[in-house]
């Protein structure tokens, strides 16, 4: 396992492969025989059955009600809406066959499931009592990727996509807006994520939306990870699928649809955020094991006082581990800063005779020495303390890599010369969009509805209409 | 509703329409536009989820760990091991194309995962410190079946399968006999079905697997439903796939592997045992709410006392809703009953000032006049019960449908006469079990291992193996 450690390639020669060995050594996912298709083994699946309870129970105190779709599409029915299938069916696995018969109209496997959930709407929307809908589901997607990368951008995707309906465009849009402060919150308190939330252009919008708005969080390496989506879809879908409600003055109407989801992905975004070139660092509030026990030696009376320990923690519903294991303490150590696990501690015959036991946070790997009758009152306040400092770390490097250009030369040797995002004001024309993305290589973040331009479109010149940010992506 | 309940066909009269009506008017299911593949609603979900809880627990306090394999398998890899392959083959669906281009090699979607999971193992099982392994995963597979039926026979079904290896055939046969017990005590204590375990013949076991336990249950029409099985590998799949490890001697060896799983057809196992002819009944262990609240009339002191009533059940965890829409007290009760709620409490102004409260139980439909003050005591009682009498009366009503015949002329009649189970001696030639189907189209349950023969075998009269029983499947 020291050798693990040594074997992760430093994040700053090179980023990808330090993000490649992270996952791998700290037991993440594995590869599979699949191309493409990733295995989330149990230390990585236990992240996400943490971020899923979190949200999963918020989704439900907001009215959300859990269902299950089929994975399957009719190609007939991936194509009612438009704008919808031009976006997707390039990129989507199509089932021919079903044993050795051919089938006499193919299934795509979905990349989302808007189409799924407006043909079951028409059969279930009657009247505006029935409104607002508020749907949510927890599946697997694929999309046919042509480069893979674990959590970042996989065939298959695990993900929740919420699906609702409502009887107004305001209540619509007060729901797309909601649910993206849902996830806002989410990733700043639970996953220590700094994001950056706003408006997707319209040539980044999801296919078939009316408006889509995003979380755009900022990797170490100062590229950015679209972190969740909510849109706003308007009638478009409610009309391409017939759904029609009796609204309160007795006429029929269509309903206004959103959709919103969030996916493994995050776990990508966790790691590239926080980690360094020991191994992964997790926010507490997602680890699935806080504390790592880590005797030293073999004496019986270690033993005993590290489960003593251990009793304590769980009773007070802190997850922990207790290596009891034949590896070297230099070994466990390793393990313990690849793993991520926020803190370790290590008690020896020393030790155990001066009541104090030694706490290494993971975050700082600064090591405390703590009598034994304050170390429960310790290890909260330092899971605290982690959580927080994962954040505050992670918000000042992030500021560091934000810059406004106010003239297009100046974007172009900041876009050159600085990784990051950069604030521009903008004419709102997708020419403009084009241009730099041709320059610079730069795609638009978000549009920021906070601010308001100040100045004219600096690659056009003309009238500003929005403040913007424009950045590499994942 | 009232209407509803009225469409619904007499179990009796035709017992397959009534469970189609029954999925449908409690809304637990709808079609989709997916042939063969069902929409689970949020009714029917919420069950699914409290399934999954209890089970998820149970598996992780056994030392299962879960996580998340691909879900499609390369055409090369399904057909590693022979067995499987030819029993599985045939009813899987193809992906050939993503996007627009054809695949170099076709992917199945997955029936069933063992195929993933050895082509994982084989990469991290070294020794035997490696093992036992002990992994689980929920997710949907996918069986290209002709004819389906909601819950009980579907194109996807959701399901968990657990796989685990272990150092010793010895402790791989207890891991396979330890699940089959986890699903049995589940479905006696949870779900109040009175299930018959055995071994599978031959004939019936898994593809590729040495054996096959199974969880049979009878149906309200005497008819099987095979309710979860746990599978013994042997060696086979490990040697297949070239898995290996170090034991404790120091020398490489195959290890020995089990699956086991259990799906939402529980869901319909529990309907076709409980239910009757106004709808859903379900055990209040698994019911996503325990008690329906229903106030009569407007009245403001009405529906504060509803609201008290509601808080305290909240307060002691039983799971409740407040029904103050503005449909009649009939169309109430009626949709109450459909739904399957256990216990519904009706409550007027004339009970108010009397302090008592009508109790309704759906199991017998008998209603209770209860004092306000024993309310929370009697509901808690009145839980218990009926999860008691639902197993008690399934088991009653299964007892009656055992049937033991001596000779293959009383096993005809039997088999022509009376639905149910019918127990024989068999000699364990797998000709008198094709036989038996041919003339009566009764299929081999399963092998009852705590019986032993007492006789010759009733079809070709030489010694008798094993005890066994026979009868007609879902």
């Amino acid at each position: 396992m020291k050798e693990q450690v040594r074997d992760i390639t430093s994040r700053d020669v090179d980023f990808s492969s330090w993000y490649t060995d992270v996952v791998k050594k700290a037991d993440l996912v594995d590869y599979s025989s699949v191309k493409g298709s990733m295995i989330i083994r149990p230390y990585g699946y236990a992240i996400w059955e943490n971020i899923q309870n979190v949200l999963d129970a918020e989704f439900k105190k907001l009215g959300h009600q859990n269902v299950q779709m089929p994975m399957f599409i009719p190609e007939s029915l991936l194509n009612v809406e438009r704008d919808h299938v031009e976006g997707f069916a390039p990129e989507v696995a199509w089932v021919t066959h079903g044993g050795s018969e051919e089938l006499e109209e193919r299934l795509c496997v979905r990349p989302t499931s808007e189409v799924l959930f407006c043909d079951h709407f028409k059969k279930i929307i009657k009247s505006y009592r029935d409104l607002p809908l508020l749907y949510n589901q927890w599946c697997t997607i694929v999309r046919w990727e042509k480069t893979t990368r674990p959590f970042l951008r996989s065939r298959e995707i695990l993900w929740q996509e919420g699906h609702t309906m409502h009887a107004t465009e305001k209540e619509a849009i007060e729901e797309t807006k909601r649910m993206l402060k849902v996830y806002e919150d989410f990733q700043r308190n639970y996953l220590a994520l700094p994001v950056i939330i706003g408006k997707k252009t319209e040539k980044e919008k999801f296919a078939g939306a009316k408006s889509t708005y995003a979380i755009e969080a900022m990797m170490y390496d100062g590229v950015a990870l679209q972190n969740g989506t909510s849109h706003y879809f308007g009638q478009g879908f409610a009309k391409a699928f017939g759904i029609e409600f009796l609204n309160k003055e007795n006429k029929l109407e269509n309903p206004y649809q959103t959709s919103w989801g969030v996916s493994t992905r995050m776990l990508g975004a966790v790691i590239m955020t926080h980690s360094d070139d020991r191994g992964l660092i997790l926010p507490p509030k997602i680890a699935p094991i806080k504390v790592n026990l880590i005797p030293i030696g073999n004496k019986e009376e270690v033993f005993s006082k590290m489960e003593e320990i251990q009793k304590l923690l769980t009773k007070e519903n802190i997850t922990n581990q207790l290596d009891k294991s034949d590896k070297t303490p230099g070994f466990k150590f390793a393990e313990s800063e690849v793993k991520g696990y926020p803190i370790r501690l290590e008690l020896g015959p020393r030790d155990l005779e001066a009541e104090t036991i030694t706490l290494v946070r993971r975050d700082t790997l600064e090591k405390i020495n703590v009598s034994f009758e304050n170390l429960m009152e310790t290890i909260k306040n330092v899971l605290e303390s982690i959580q927080k400092n994962l954040y505050n770390r992670a918000l000042e490097r992030r500021d560091s890599m934000l810059y406004v250009a106010s003239t297009y030369d100046e974007f172009k040797t900041l876009a050159e010369s600085k990784p990051g995002f950069i604030k521009i004001n903008w004419c709102g024309n997708i020419d403009c969009e084009n241009k730099i993305k041709e320059d610079t290589g730069l795609k638009s973040r978000c549009i920021l509805e906070e601010e308001e331009a100040d100045g004219n479109c600096i690659v056009c010149g003309n009238s500003g209409k929005h403040k913007i940010y424009f950045g590499r992506q994942y």
